[in-house]
């Protein structure tokens, strides 16, 4: 798995570099690129395998899955605004307001999003399901996907209680939960083929990322995840290691994992590589 | 044309209300309605007679027409942001950042754009010409259109000398003429028809569009325009106005209407209403 990881990444950050080349030169294009960079591919990965067991070209999904990576550079960039998240280091390096502006930080994230929907619109993948993905990208995207959960995330920071597990946990089904089905989907959505495997994998392995995340944000090692660690506990926010103590997040990351398994019946032997991923979200250390 | 105009707005904001209605309730779906509430829909106005001109259903232009003012409400809510021009006041009232928090209008500008790609993916605009409006859409938005204008904008703020006649124009050209253009595009791009007549018009109505808001600047009245005058001049600004002179500004834009009115000329008698709305874009007082 990790060599077709690294292949797509090699791959996605190539469009990208193809597509944000193409625009006018300057600092605005210089931030774009800088948020691109860098990242762990998981989820243009997930694209990639489930087009590719829908029987999907990779023609056709190369640009989804530079799509879902343009739109996740995006969502990082704004979330570590001063405004939102407040994050000085991301992916190792300084965020994007930290060394440009707040000013091109806010544009870098919007233009982010604009270039990912236009990416959709990419010949190769068919009028009819281009239709389909601008569709459920917006809505995994906006007010009822990610962008809700990121303000459902900042409201519960000035809330007088912690959130309970059935908060945090609806909660992140839209802060990262949303982009990672999205991206898991894009094959039968656009070989217009029975979502709901798919999606129940991406349910269940959104959901230990999540966990994954908070786990690392206790034990992880700054130089290794390469942004901030330990902010949680400092700021006293729930978490599902605060609510569930570290051996019983691990546990219940564990059961997600099987659940992701189990989803991923339908394709037989061919989910190998999905299989390995579910495994891989929830024991990286980065 | 003001009654159009007036229906044509109707038609959008129950459709904005529509789908801004469909999202979760809270704080970032009132901010997304607040902002959306009370533009003069020349936008939209401009995307429904194109698409009028070109044999386009209203079924088929009303959710483009929609897509396109959500599109410039989230422009709005981002440019007022303390980072970029730092706005309290916006048709009249106080800003989504000021009514709520900069965070949630950052939000609220992100899931607007969200919304608004969404809007082009719908079934009555025909799937090869969603994929048109939306590869176009991104042009017009992202890191070459509207997003790259405004940063330019915001460089030039922290220049050492003020932009030139040339520079402002090029500036403004994807500031606000990109979205402009696409308004005026849109129909000719969803009847596959050529789009050099309706884009030779809006480039010559977006520039007097701009050159018309300088002018306001100066001489507006703020109970009047519902937003802030005077900003320009007080910040050293280079305007159109700065640059030509109050008479020469004027006497520009009204040869600016002289070509956008030429431009129409392939369409006849079944233009008018275009040829009034130019004409209303350099004598509004708003």
């Amino acid at each position: 798995m990790q060599d077709r990881l690294g292949a797509v990444k090699a791959q996605v950050q190539a469009a990208l570099d193809r597509a944000i080349g193409a625009l006018p030169p300057g600092e605005l294009r210089d931030a774009m690129a800088y948020a691109c960079a860098g990242g762990k591919g998981i989820r243009a990965f997930l694209v990639m395998e489930s087009a590719r067991l829908h029987g999907v070209s990779d023609a056709a999904a190369l640009p989804v899955a530079t799509a879902v990576e343009a739109l996740h550079a995006y969502s990082l960039v704004h979330d570590d605004l001063p405004a939102m998240d407040d994050d000085d280091l991301r992916r190792g390096q300084p965020t994007v307001h930290v060394k440009w502006s707040e000013a091109t930080a806010i544009l870098a994230g919007d233009a982010l999003q604009s270039l990912a929907f236009g990416l959709l619109a990419d010949p190769a993948i068919g009028d009819a399901a281009t239709r389909r993905l601008v569709s459920a990208f917006a809505q995994a995207v906006g007010g009822a996907g990610m962008v809700w959960g990121q303000a459902l995330d900042i409201a519960a920071e000035t809330a007088r209680q912690p959130l309970t597990l059935a908060q945090i946990t609806e909660l992140q089904r839209g802060k990262t939960g949303a982009l990672i089905r999205f991206a898991a989907i894009a094959g039968p959505l656009i070989a217009d083929a029975d979502m709901a495997p798919m999606a129940a994998y991406a349910d269940a392995v959104g959901l230990a990322f999540q966990i994954a995340d908070d786990i690392l944000d206790v034990t992880g090692n700054e130089d290794v995840t390469g942004k901030r660690v330990g902010k949680d506990v400092a700021a006293g926010k729930a978490t599902f290691v605060s609510l569930l103590a570290l051996d019983g997040a691990r546990a219940e990351a564990a059961r997600l994992i099987d659940a992701a398994d189990a989803a991923l019946e339908p394709y037989g032997e061919g989910a190998g590589n999905l299989r390995h991923l579910a495994r891989f979200v929830i024991e990286r250390d980065t």
